[in-house]
């Protein structure tokens, strides 16, 4: 078990090399335990080819280990240097529009490209030799924030030679050389508009087509885009374990979902993640503008802990918060100050939520460059900001704190990257996401006062679980569909369960086509935003609605009594996207079946357990009522035994 | 004189050969009477290139006609096969922003391209040499719907190359070969930003200049687009014409106005559109938000009788619905259910308006490619889906229904497609069209119960009508403003009639213009949609209104008491864009002048008279009290005899 | 001192050579002293590489000058013909998105390019050797508003080589040829994602990077794109003062801020510009919805004010309107016509504010080309607009007029373009501008009754004002700061006020760091528009604020007594961007202190002191009591002696 730390990000090459040891030493007395350094630093470490300035690093390293700090070392591959592109001028990444994507940021790479691997391979190989054996170097980092800034799809001429090959591998042929390309065809159902190919080499990637391209080949685009994002990774990953025995990690970015976490995770040791509460609630949540005011400053209730669950998946158990915003950033729509109080809130909720470490980005602000408006510890000036203060209070209270407990919750949710992706390809309604939808549940059970795991779809431990929700899963393997019907949890399915097959076409017999629960949906639509349907006894049906052939007991019905939702033993099928009434009322009797306690917080407070711990937070700037526990004041925690 | 009939959208390519002979047979039973097929299939008949595989398509027509089924065969070069652009990779159409538009939908051709023209030419002489005499086949269709995904202008080399010689033919040399530069130079005003040419090679096409084009050269560009897909629309048809007797159709879109429908269609025998009655509404109608969601499951009460009427012109009289929508379709941005009855009302609403045969699209949904999410009559399980049994109904009425039967209605409203470019290159206020202008129209004289015919600016005998409305004719040839004048009908004109000569130009003495008509336009404004002025007496005029000298009698005047519509003659002027009820005034007005009955209909119902038959329509879900005739329920149709 | 004369615009080449006389007997008539020709003539003098026609150009000139009328003779830089493109190919400029901007409209080319720079040395030297020493040339108009249609910012080969060259001489190397990129590395915080460049030619354009570029790079960018304007201009006045005495004047274009205005300026002799009152209140002004209702047809009623004081500093004192809306314009998104006497209205409104000119957009409106829509003072049948009217009241009221008399104001505005280009690199929130924030900021001044000089940042004659506002000066040098704190006047400061260094760094001491004021910014935030904070005793701040650590007198504090706005001797230090109450509080709190009399208008009027005159305008339709002075009827002008 380890022991909840703090840390921080810190760039030596920012400062005059004079400041670094009172930057460790303050470090130290403020009770951080990690920095983070090196993941912009190629510039620096190899200015030229093959031209190694190590001397710097080496020093920085060793003042920080000297104060008692334990380094986090990213590769820094996410900004190759200009002599990288020179050698390698078709390595950018190309958007959608065939507008390469220019150097003077980051992330100005394509995934695909072999030159680029070669290269990001050197330099990976070089920070591993020289420091994979480093008493100072406590954890690794690859790379930083794969996928930000709308960096996964790229439409490059080496990302579409390197997907025919995917394409190849995924349809081989049996009794040629090179893939079964006719396999493809009926699998995309190219026949459609005569979009049958004769070779792999005519396949291009789909963008820019006249009109919508074929979903199948969209979603295969996306597949493989996820793929090369985890073959990248790997090849890092493979490279650092020759030399080092310290764990792996990679800090994923909010609300980034265009490869598959998962997947990447496992070649990992810790996931973790990079939480900008009120960048987010401006920018990715997709609150409405009335809780974009109410929480302007506090960030979204729900948003944080759902992320803080999925990295514990994607970890395996073992997750951080690598980037913790403690003041104002600079990339959000409007870049508010938070309340005070809530810095050590939101890091109080990472650890609730089993986070071994939380680490403040940045140390002190950069007075230059793109992120000279985002606060650190310190200002510009050294003197301390408004956070440094709350990261303290927390380092105090960590003191006497127990250690990280790992703890199965009573209920699971199921993220699958692949439906977020098929979702995307085939809204249906426009504004409707998986993402979204998943949101909206995991929202209903923290309204219950529930803690939650969110699992993959390939969990093998489902009946550790006495609720599962797995809504919105396009795609079901039999494999999951069986493993649901038989796990003895309450589940609630829908909607659009099982609605596609493997390459995206509509399965028949018609969805769900679940073993033990007889519905089908024999009609899909969208609907307009502003046109809601009435559920009997209350809530609303918005944006989506199935129409259900069932044999089951009713759940919920609209005003005419046409089935909404059904259950069929264990199962529940939900055909339609209810609003936080109706999902409150589906987590409510799926709790009662169960036997499982439920609660309905106050607005805006939230509650996790540990495996001794409960943990209430209040995301209202006013205090609030618990009952029997007296007030809670706004933007405050409260840590009790566990009941 | 024909038999009102029924039929449907087949892709034979897309289903087991096994499946065909039921299928066949259900929709014999189901009372259809003819099948659409062949219009994506290019890839199954010609795999490879000079390749040909017909004998699926031989069997599948074969198999259709042994159920008495009659064929109408699309000719396939909407979806050219990734072997045609491989042999002319710059065949691509080109978008505005300068991308060629990539293989993977479909329309992926630009119709100016020399080599698609010949492939088009070759694959079209196959199919009409093949099937030009096969007794099943009972009509043809060209391409699908030219112009869908906006694919008429395309800013291609072939097209630049190709408007330049367009534009010599345009503007003759007297006395050397290849056109008289100066005289475009002059029309198109050349002068006023030293745009002037000096040569034909010189001429871009208009898009990516500076700020905006000259309009003269946009419009010019606008027509010779339009001229493209007639001519290469005509080439489909001479050839057809060589090997078959059958009569020639084309599948227009809604709301699609880039190119001349009437000028397409007098090569053709029958015009027939695609009605996609809730898609549209979402996507195309430009109906505000109440209207979206108070029709969001009927679909815009005027929207399809628009272009029944309309093709009823383009067809000379014959024309059909060829695809129907029977379901929810997949590509608008909510895609709802049609409400009960509402696919039996449209289909009853095509008839009533002329209508030989309305066709759904399609049998049975496809459970793959871009169009998985469009119902048909039949589920992708082979089930009867919710339109199927409204179709059974529709089958069941038309057994003992009258043929349809020619008439001319009292009112007509001029279309004219020139005017449409006209106005979209120079709107003068945002969100000014010319095709809503017109639809403000025709709603008025739908309000009014009034049958209507759409006739194109070169009818020929305006004698046959009472009340004639063309407004917002741009640009007027002199043969039609005299011919209003000496129609005898009562004419409403404005705003803007001939408000531009041939090349865009202001003519003077400025515009109308019109003889018999002393009035001139001295000024013209553009409003804020919220800052709508009052007519005295009633209604508002909003977004345009124009400053008239005149000599006649005032119609309808602003509170200034300034004239806004003035009477001289038979002929009134609105120089102003007037809202509902100003243009339900004027239409009062002009019947009552006319001795035309006319009344007023209850919100959301409309009717229209055939020779023998009157029908109501209630595009309302709430049932609706018809004085003197009782109750019409929500969503039906009530045929009764003429009055 | 100059008479206040009246001009118009007018192209002779648009017209049959008949018609030049009657039109200039017709002008003079009017009372018309100035007609500006040429700047469009470029194809018709010159329609062959070399081979001129002058005929036409000279008798036009011999026509007006025969008529008693000066002419403003353009150089026809702004529209070059076809060849020259032809013979340049590369000479367009190119978006953001990297596409050329095509021929077909104006403007197109690019600053940078050296080709055309030649072309147009060419163009300029022919037309000032010929008409150098024509009598009847009265003045000289370098090119056509310089940065219209978004011209400045220029993405092609040619600038990017430019500002290759631009930079190095920014950094010169001290020992070696060619520039010092270490310094630019670390002016600019390259170390920060790894940008360092290794040579100058590493630097690219900062356009289409993955995420926002560095600011410093853009920043240097920006004010790389105005020295070429600043270049390109004075290459062209250095070439006709070899060859005329008259004066040189450009017409500036409303709003458009991507060069500096100054700096051009000082190698003219007159500053002019285009003055659309209509068109900039739909497009650039940035007002509410509900001021672009109110003011539809009569403008804003700062805009045009605050445009005439600027250029009256552009100009050194000597500045007229080249360009006065006369009718409703062609390129707004709505183009309604003026109120009756807003002609008139915004004619007097330039001559208060020390015009020595006002020319009317344009003498005849034309019927072809771009601007078919746009008025004159004629239609386009030569009869007289509504305008033409107005023109001849004012031109018989200027008969007994004083000419312009020079007179300081008791207030200055500082107003610096790189201050605009800095907020606009760097905005922090959604929407904050600074051009916005001094308009704001101009507005209060103008509701409480004063006369403003605008003055450019340098300005050295400080102490001729009792009070300063200088908000939101990103970067101030140390000369200024200085300045400002020994002028002697009650200055305003802030928000923003010197918060980054000359290459867009943070500075160090914190911000603002000014003499006299013991103000330090703690921290910034940028605040959602519907998130205001109340000030004590009235008003709210909105959008961005500032936290301050001070030792001064709290002027505005909020709810929670934290200070907004600081006093320390003469300086107010503003941290927030205040709304107009808050804004009217601190100029009434300058006033007072100063001892400066201060008034409140009435909503929409405004007034405006020369030497020995007081003008009152009312902007409103509606007539309006002034205290004191009786009714001023809506859209009217009171000319009084001053107080």
């Amino acid at each position: 078990m380890s022991k909840r730390e703090l840390g921080v990000c810190y760039y030596p090459e920012h400062w005059p090399e004079a400041q670094w040891a009172e930057d460790a030493r303050r470090m130290a007395e403020l009770g951080l335990a990690w920095v983070r350094i090196g993941e912009f630093a190629w510039g620096r470490v190899e200015p030229r080819p093959g031209q190694f300035n190590w001397g710097w690093l080496d020093r920085a390293i060793e003042v920080l280990g000297a104060h008692g700090l334990k380094v986090v070392l990213g590769t820094p591959t996410a900004t190759p240097p200009k002599w990288v592109l020179d050698r390698h001028p078709d390595m950018l990444a190309v958007d959608a529009q065939g507008r390469p994507r220019k150097f003077g940021s980051r992330r100005h790479y394509c995934f695909s490209h072999p030159g680029y691997r070669q290269e990001s391979a050197r330099i990976v190989t070089e920070f591993a030799r020289r420091y994979g054996r480093n008493l100072h170097v406590g954890a690794w980092q690859t790379d930083n924030e794969y996928g930000c800034h709308d960096t996964v799809l790229s439409y490059s001429d080496a990302a579409r030679t390197a997907f025919r090959d995917w394409l190849r591998a995924r349809f081989p042929a049996q009794d040629r050389n090179g893939g079964d390309i006719e396999a493809l065809n009926r699998a995309w159902g190219n026949v459609f508009w005569s979009m049958d190919y004769e070779d792999f080499d005519d396949i291009d990637l789909p963008n820019l087509t006249v009109t919508e391209p074929n979903p199948a080949h969209v979603l295969a685009f996306r597949r493989f885009s996820s793929d090369q994002v985890v073959q990248y990774n790997r090849m890092q990953a493979e490279i650092i374990r020759q030399y080092s025995d310290a764990p792996l990690s990679h800090n994923y970015m909010g609300r980034v979902t265009e490869f598959d976490h998962y997947k990447l995770g496992e070649d990992l040791d810790i996931a973790t993640w990079d939480s900008y509460p009120l960048g987010f609630l401006e920018d990715r949540v997709g609150a409405g503008v009335e809780d974009q005011r109410r929480f302007a400053r506090q960030g979204d209730p729900d948003f944080q802990a759902f992320h803080h669950d999925l990295y514990r998946a994607v970890g395996r158990g073992r997750w951080w918060v690598m980037e913790q915003q403690p003041g104002p950033v600079n990339w959000a729509p409007y870049n508010p100050a938070p309340a005070p109080g809530m810095v050590r809130l939101w890091t109080w909720e990472a650890f609730a939520h089993g986070a071994e470490a939380v680490c403040y980005f940045r140390w002190r602000q950069a007075p230059f460059a793109q992120e000279q408006m985002h606060a650190g510890l310190l200002r510009p000036d050294s003197a301390e900001a408004e956070g440094f203060d709350e990261a303290r209070q927390v380092a105090f209270e960590l003191a006497d704190a127990p250690d990280v407990q790992p703890v199965t919750a009573p209920v699971a949710l199921i993220f699958d990257y692949d439906a977020e992706w098929a979702w995307a390809v085939q809204p249906h309604g426009k504004g409707l996401s998986y993402f979204g939808l998943v949101l909206d549940h995991y929202r209903a059970l923290r309204r219950a006062g529930l803690s939650v795991d969110i699992i993959p779809p390939d969990h093998d431990a489902l009946a550790d679980y006495r609720v599962i929700l797995a809504p919105g899963l396009m795609h079901m393997p039999a494999r999951l569909k069986q493993a649901l019907a038989e796990c003895g949890a309450q589940v609630l399915l829908g909607p659009r369960s099982a609605a596609r097959d493997a390459h995206m076409n509509i399965p028949v017999p018609l969805p769900p086509a679940l073993p033990g629960l007889k519905v089908t949906v024999s009609r899909c639509e969208s609907l307009r935003p502003d046109l809601p349907e009435a559920i009997e006894g209350g809530g609303q049906i918005t944006g989506y609605r199935e129409h259900l052939e069932h044999d089951g007991q009713v759940v919920l019905q609209d005003a005419q009594g046409r089935a909404l939702a059904v259950r069929d033993g264990n199962l529940v099928y939900m055909g339609a996207w209810g609003d936080a009434r109706a999902l409150d009322r589906l987590v409510a009797d799926l709790c009662e079946r169960s036997g499982l306690a439920h609660m309905a917080l106050p607005d805006g407070v939230r509650c996790r357990d540990t495996a001794s711990e409960r943990f209430w937070f209040n995301y209202n700037t006013e205090a609030v009522d618990l009952p029997g526990m007296g007030e809670l004041p706004g933007c405050a925690v409260l840590r009790q035994p566990c009941p």
